[in-house]
């Protein structure tokens, strides 16, 4: 038996990192079944060739033959391009991936960072703001653009259950709801009363009972969130939120070259890493493949294969912490290369 | 002549900071025409007592009797009130004070925090998600709430003028717009592409031609200014992302405790310190009157006061800098009333 595993690159230097999660993985031998591959094509750059940023092909592989993903990074146009639509945004909608599970901790930090974060961000993957539906109309005072906010009871549900799950597992036990429902009383009302109401739920029991739960304005949140990074566990958030709050939290553990993520539904898992395509270091083999291979290690924990994750957890966490081999956005002068190969030397 | 000036203390440390800014206004003495006080009811406990939360006769006095006025903070809700409303979103609406000026400026840096800061946040105080047009039905799974993201072409373009004149008054002239138009193309995208334009508006001419401007999506501009505050000088944003935005900025330099802010229109200008109403050390007289100083003098230098705005700004960053009488967000002892004590001294 094998694990069929999709690649999308996609633009910018996740063509760059993507490769090195793949031989991470590789490097896995019998701690997991056989990796296939499957290479497919997503992203902007794709988009300017063939005016197509996903093509149908790519999601009907994942759905039919993959049993997980990898994606790299898109790119954003500078400007306004007509038909143009974030293939990311799109394929978190179409696999019905609703969790966005960031989790970001500090192994070694640089002056300046903070030495105690140990949190993760579990962001709702699909609405919100995401859901794309703008308008523009011309008023009496020229244009006027509205864009409508979802949030509904069941996404609420969903990643709520999946936080509290998160939280049950962790040491602390710890739920931050984070909203603004000051100002956004139906909204981040409906979020906040929704994911409040979990361990409630008549198919939940008591298996919540030890988790406490907190809640926070998403402004204060942010705050706090780089006074005391430490008052934090897991952290639930609307999609938008979600995004501000993974990139803060990231800045804090040295570099988004760090950060790792998984966008997971009920039956598939893609990791991701935070970073995004990093145009001004694309192509100069210095991108920092380290985020990537998390996501990686990430997505097989999400698949049950926690002893491969936590060997490629600990590869990484060893370099990190020995410091010599380093990419520069943490200082070093390594290129992506290099610090693969010290991943893979103790893997 | 003189100069009235309407003060709401609303809730929480609101009621005990408000006087102090009351008190450094009246020892400018001769520097600005004598102001008159007008005492003035809102906020969340005049609701829970009297079932309103902004008073018509405030909206009013406001209008028709003050020049200016300091608004104090408002608590929230911990769960949905029915009726209730925030009076200071009400306020800005209202008044139509669409800029929210926000200055953050490290004065002395403590241990992990950024000794280089030096930044003004301009947000866009009227729409976005703060137009509060929600609605809840109910569908085939359950709730689903929306609310409306309203971005205008009118608004955007005066809160970019507004930015572009602050940019054009300091020494870099360095604009950042942010958004998230890789995400929100129409609304984002028409915010931006209005900014963008407003140096070749036909009443601007060449009057902009210094200011450099460059662009940030929201979730990277948070990261990077915590990475590295100094790239920014003047950050132009929607309402909402203005809102994180700043109480980011705060963390760096220390306390939200220090951030002042400005509510202004064409006809009006309302001071008010970022901070909230702290519900958790309201009463102990311990809050930290500086940020209401500081927004004492942001609106009488707004107003054209600029001497009396000196005294007061000076006299605050003596006291920061000497570092002897801080209240505990800054790691001192002091009391509110000391600290007041402390800059009246200077004043
Ligand atoms: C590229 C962009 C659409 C995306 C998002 O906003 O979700 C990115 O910022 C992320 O965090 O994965
Ligand atoms: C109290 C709340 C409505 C307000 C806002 O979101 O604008 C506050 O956070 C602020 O920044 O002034």
């Amino acid at each position: 038996q094998s694990l069929k595993i999709g690649l999308i690159p996609a633009d910018g230097i996740g063509k760059e990192v993507i490769p090195t999660a793949k031989a991470a993985i590789e490097a896995l031998g019998s701690d997991i079944p056989k990796p296939e591959f499957i290479d497919l094509l997503a992203g902007f750059e794709h988009f300017a060739k063939n005016g197509i940023a996903l093509p149908d092909e790519t999601v009907n592989i994942l759905k039919n033959e993959c049993d997980c993903a990898l994606f790299g990074s898109v790119s954003s146009p500078s400007r306004k391009v007509v038909g143009y639509s974030s293939p990311i945004v799109a394929l978190r909608k179409q696999l019905d991936l609703y969790a966005n599970i960031r989790p970001v901790t500090s192994v070694a930090a640089n002056p300046g960072e903070k030495p105690n974060v140990d949190l993760v961000v579990v962001r709702e993957n699909t609405e919100c703001l995401y859901v794309k539906q703008e308008n523009l109309i011309i008023g009496e005072h020229g244009k006027e653009a509205r864009a409508t906010r979802l949030i509904t009871e069941r996404a609420s549900r969903r990643i709520g259950q999946m936080a509290f799950e998160i939280a049950q597992a962790r040491p602390r036990k710890h739920l931050t709801v984070i909203h603004k429902s000051n100002v956004l009383s139906v909204t981040d009302g409906l979020f906040r009363e929704t994911v409040r109401g979990v361990p409630s739920l008549p198919d939940v029991g008591g298996r919540f009972d030890g988790v406490t739960i907190a809640e926070q304005l998403v402004d204060s949140a942010v705050y706090r969130l780089f006074r005391e990074p430490q008052i934090y566990d897991v952290m639930v958030a609307p999609n938008l939120y979600g995004d501000i709050l993974s990139d803060a939290a990231a800045a804090l553990v040295g570099s988004l070259g760090l950060v790792p993520s998984i966008n997971a539904g009920d039956n598939f898992v893609m990791g991701e890493p935070v970073h995004g395509s990093a145009p001004d270091i694309a192509g100069q083999s210095i991108a920092n493949p380290l985020a990537s291979i998390r996501s990686a290690a990430l997505m097989l924990r999400h698949l049950g294969y926690s002893k491969g994750a936590d060997r490629l957890d600990k590869a990484v966490d060893e370099v990190i912490r020995e410091g010599k081999v380093l990419t520069p956005d943490l200082g070093g002068k390594a290129k992506t290369g290099e610090v693969l190969d010290e991943v893979l030397r103790r893997i």
